[in-house]
């Protein structure tokens, strides 16, 4: 009997060529195909709910994929476990009705992005968190966070030189916390994601944080979908896809 | 002049040989002694409060060099860390009395050791602390953390084959806590630590949180000073270095 199979993830991207199978590098979707092709002896497509670039990290990327087998969702969770490099883990793994799709279904994603802002650098956790130095304003930040809720052209925010047809889309969150000695997380949760779309949002932020853009002109930015003028896109590395919501 | 200067100094351990200078394999010792030999064209020597096994980390390692340089604690600290690999970091540079020695002065040493006791382990973050599957029985680890305070004799949770001359030890604090989702912390701070010590005490105390040993012969192990009846060595990856006290 065919099966499909929903797997929620845990990733540490460090190593890995982003999410999607790539001819050179290796891809957490190549890793997980891999393990699989191994328990069930079968090759099959492994659908992400979306890329993730080089070196973002995931806690709840949500992936499907469909296979003849009398494994159980334990049993492939299990299997899959103990395969895998210890910097990918299933957290969770079920059967799901044979037309879920981890793509075409996803109603809305949360990412969080984490910024390290003191004086010094950590050596500890310095792989999941953007490195700050100067002192931001978090208030300002948050003034722009609140300017980009709603449904709005993210075209400013798009990575240079991969324009999509739509670039109209809904942010639902969008928030600056301040958290333990000089840690700050953005959290923003939209109906879909243009590329790059959060790490510029993050770096046109921070360059609002630093007072090298105002509240107003980080407006201006945004209404005129004009990348070139938007700040540079944040590192890789303090992005985590934390879930994905389906209906 | 001929200057001391005391560091303190935050290191990731996952890439080192531990602290000390060695002949095979990289050393945080070494790379630091590089650094500041590029710095002030000086071969000196790098003399921290104590090593720090393989694997290792440390929040607040010390130690101490004495070099003949017009160069400011500042611009010791900021040019270190600007040579230095981002798993490295110098907090603090400061010149100190020059008969200060990080080693013979160190009053006591606190360290932490992270376990993730939890159904799944982390993708995120698995470089520091050790999992543990099965649930642990924290106030039977605790009742057994509390027999170890004072002065006792730490024979039985030496490294083999490492024997020193006095093995008594005066324990100041040993404390379990639970902390967000299945996250546990071991604080231990002493006047001086055997080799070892930290990850035998943890590995033996986990054996009592499993069950496998009740407090009471716990007590026993500790009591008849042997190695062979007490717990497994903890791995390194979960243990932090987080102060040096000196008077």
């Amino acid at each position: 009997m065919v099966k499909n199979f929903k797997l929620i993830i845990e990733y540490d991207g460090t190593r890995y060529h982003g999410w999607q199978r790539q001819p050179n590098g290796i891809s957490i979707q190549q890793a997980i195909e891999k393990a699989i092709k191994i328990m069930t002896r079968q090759k099959i497509s492994l659908i992400g709910s979306g890329r993730t670039d080089a070196g973002v990290h995931a806690l709840g990327q949500t992936a499907n994929f469909k296979c003849e087998t009398r494994l159980s969702p334990d049993e492939i969770q299990r299997g899959l476990n103990s395969l895998l490099p210890d910097d990918i883990v299933i957290r969770q793994c079920r059967t799901v009705h044979p037309e879920f799709h981890s793509r075409y279904d996803a109603q809305s994603k949360r990412y969080r992005y984490w910024i390290l802002n003191q004086h010094l650098p950590s050596a500890i956790g310095r792989q999941y968190c953007w490195w700050v130095r100067t002192p931001l304003d978090i208030p300002a930040m948050q003034e722009a966070a609140d300017m980009i809720r709603g449904e709005h052209d993210f075209k400013a925010f798009e990575a240079t030189g991969s324009p999509r047809a739509h670039t109209r889309r809904h942010v639902i969150q969008a928030r600056w916390e301040r958290r333990s000695e000089g840690r700050l997380t953005f959290d923003i949760s939209a109906d879909g994601f243009l590329r790059y779309m959060v790490r510029n949002i993050v770096g046109t932020m921070v360059a609002v944080g630093m007072n090298k853009l105002t509240p107003a002109s980080f407006q201006e930015v945004f209404n005129a979908m004009d990348r070139a003028r938007a700040g540079a896109t944040a590192p890789a590395h303090g992005l985590f896809l934390m879930e994905v919501n389906y209906s």
